[in-house]
């Protein structure tokens, strides 16, 4: 017979989930009501309002759908993309290989803009793509690489994108909150995200935002949508206001009064705060694995704050180093994916987890094990280096 | 600027939500760890085993579906059913029709055998279906039709299904745990369910099992299923063992919790125990309806006991009792679905909501409220019938 499950907290800094902010992990025990109950319309009302507010868009169509990041992907394309259709996909990592995977499963073509892993998308490939390619009229790209941690820019993407008369498609999972996401400023047209990276809430809900020209591409496609659960015309009824609200599925109820937990803590903080905070947490982390002699793999100007991804010193058993991370000192990080497995460790700071314990313990263990390890890294520096950087922030 | 969200308690007697027990709400609390933390692989392996308990299977792929019920019974569907594919769905309600929508978005051509709203699947329908039609490799049913609280002869319909060498998917969502349910006994090849309704789990997982058979035929399909997210390939080596699992999309943590808590109470229980305790909870119910003058309206050997279908009074606003039930008592009751919108109510008694208190205050505030409207029933006596039902059944 089993047990009840009391998992052994941990400091989460692995490519997400991230530490769940404890005011959410409250809010998840409230007592669970109707998805027809009014009071649980008035929550649905609140979160889309809220979620406007982090994606900064007016966008009517901005809900969390019921289900993780992967499946909001996929109520993207499978919603957008109809038998046939070219989507020029910009591929630098791993979750821009799954955008294309997507596009092929809704019958779409893919024409592959591919940068290497660890590096943006080149504005220039994707201009090239857009006139040698006049009949694709979706452009898809990640905002925030997971995999690499990269940071594309959006803002240049999407203008590209929105010059050429097309459609753009952006992941921002692991973006927003933890750095700018501006749907309406951009001129984004379809935006998804996740809970579980910088809002610190539980994973298994995906919010996105879609523009009036994108609701219009799906209430004029001609073959119905292949999937019943992501049709984004009866989600959207579903999440109707008053008397236009039609059911659809049941609600996860708990988990979405985690999510407007959340973004309540995101609303409070603000963006801009919140923005900095990661900016400055990442510096400090920066300078602390720099002391270590560990190098970040992605130029300055390309990464973000919240995904760091750090060279593996030659010789080291990486795997080994996670798991007495993990067992020593209840310290999760993240393993390389894809072209980069076994080459980098991915160090997240992530909404509730981009803290200034969470740096310097992290910078800490690493100079602690890694000298187990006999790895030729710096010791009795690491510290010091992580302190002056919050001093500097502070003057 | 919105306040935390601290919803009114209370008691969920419709067709589901039904009142979360406790002690998952206090599971759905515990710290998030890391999607592939040794002790999160631990516990996905818990839930497997704990499910094949409740399913009563040895089926190896017994996992949950990471999204709501509606997914599940997608999944099975778009991952078994190919273009061109014809099926069988014997429809007596909403979730029937559900899964007929489901065919057709798969590519399915369906062949519809009706029964009236309120009565259970005509196995002889089905017997002459499988005759006419000996190219339709699958066949769909509903065993607890939510929406009109009909239970279907599951055993002697997959036997029939079984026979013909067809391939059967069963819609248990309303039914596990709270009667029934014999996946391999039946000999039924594709069983999903839900976690909202008598596992008293919070809504937003969908557990499905599927035997070898099923599995077989997902392996040796042509054509790639048009989901990435429900890719069963994909989700099956998600929740492999040991070295043969691969990551496809990061897991509801806290939500599994909560499952895992919600299938160790089921199994403490004893599953014969629950059953029990859904039907003389459901006779208790039933004697207080009937001393009111309210009627069942499903045949007597074809009632779930978890959901209770009852008539309306003639002249009764029943928008207006619901509104009343939930203001005055906290009380929530179903409203009726399609063909039987403004006839019935429906009554739940699932899971953790299916118990004494819950039916004496279900009897008393109807009668309380029917009497503010003039309604034709008759007083005084209902309280009665319940405690009748008990004493009996202490005896």
């Amino acid at each position: 017979m089993y047990q009840p499950f009391n998992p052994t907290p941990r400091t989460l800094m692995g490519p997400g989930p991230s530490n769940v902010n404890p005011r959410v992990l409250t809010a998840l025990a409230r007592p669970t009501i109707g998805h027809l109950d009014p009071e649980f319309l008035r929550l649905m009302d609140e979160i889309k309002a809220l979620l406007q507010g982090v994606f900064q868009t007016g966008n009517a169509l901005t809900i969390p759908i019921s289900a993780p990041g992967s499946a909001g992907m996929e109520a993207c394309f499978v919603n957008l993309v109809s038998p046939g259709d070219k989507v020029i996909v910009c591929q630098n990592g791993v979750f821009g290989s799954r955008m294309a995977e997507n596009v092929k499963r809704s019958g779409g073509q893919v024409i592959l803009v591919e940068d290497p892993w660890g590096r943006a998308v080149d504005p220039e490939k994707l201009r090239k793509a857009l006139h040698k390619h006049p009949d694709a009229d979706i452009v898809a790209f990640v905002h925030a690489e997971t995999s690499t941690g990269v940071k594309s820019d959006a803002r240049q993407l999407c203008s590209l994108v929105r010059e050429a008369g097309r459609l753009s498609i952006v992941d921002c999972v692991t973006s927003l909150i933890g750095c700018e996401v501006a749907v309406d400023d951009w001129g984004a047209d379809v935006v998804y995200s996740g809970t579980q990276k910088c809002l610190s809430c539980a994973p298994g809900l995906s919010p996105l935002t879609m523009n009036e020209r994108a609701v219009e591409r799906i209430r004029n496609r001609e073959k119905p949508i292949s999937s019943w659960f992501l049709d984004l015309d009866l989600v959207m009824g579903y999440w109707a206001e008053g008397q236009a609200r039609s059911y659809h599925h049941t609600a996860p109820v708990n988990a979405l009064y985690g999510l407007h937990e959340s973004l309540l803590i995101a609303t409070e903080e603000g963006l801009q705060q919140s923005w900095a905070r990661h900016h400055r947490n990442h510096l400090a982390l920066r300078a602390g694995l720099e002391a270590l002699g560990l190098a970040l793999i992605v130029p300055e100007n390309e990464r973000l704050p919240q995904m760091n991804a750090v060279s593996i010193p030659t010789g080291v058993d990486e795997a080994l180093v996670r798991r007495q991370l993990l067992q020593q000192f209840n310290l999760e990080i993240g393993a390389g994916l894809g072209a980069l497995a076994g080459k980098i460790w991915r160090i997240g700071l992530m909404g509730y987890a981009s803290r200034a314990e969470n740096v310097l313990i992290c910078v800490s263990a690493l100079e602690a094990i890694l000298s187990q390890h006999n790895a030729n890294i710096h010791r009795g520096v690491a510290v010091d280096a992580v302190q002056a950087v919050y001093d500097a922030g502070q003057d």
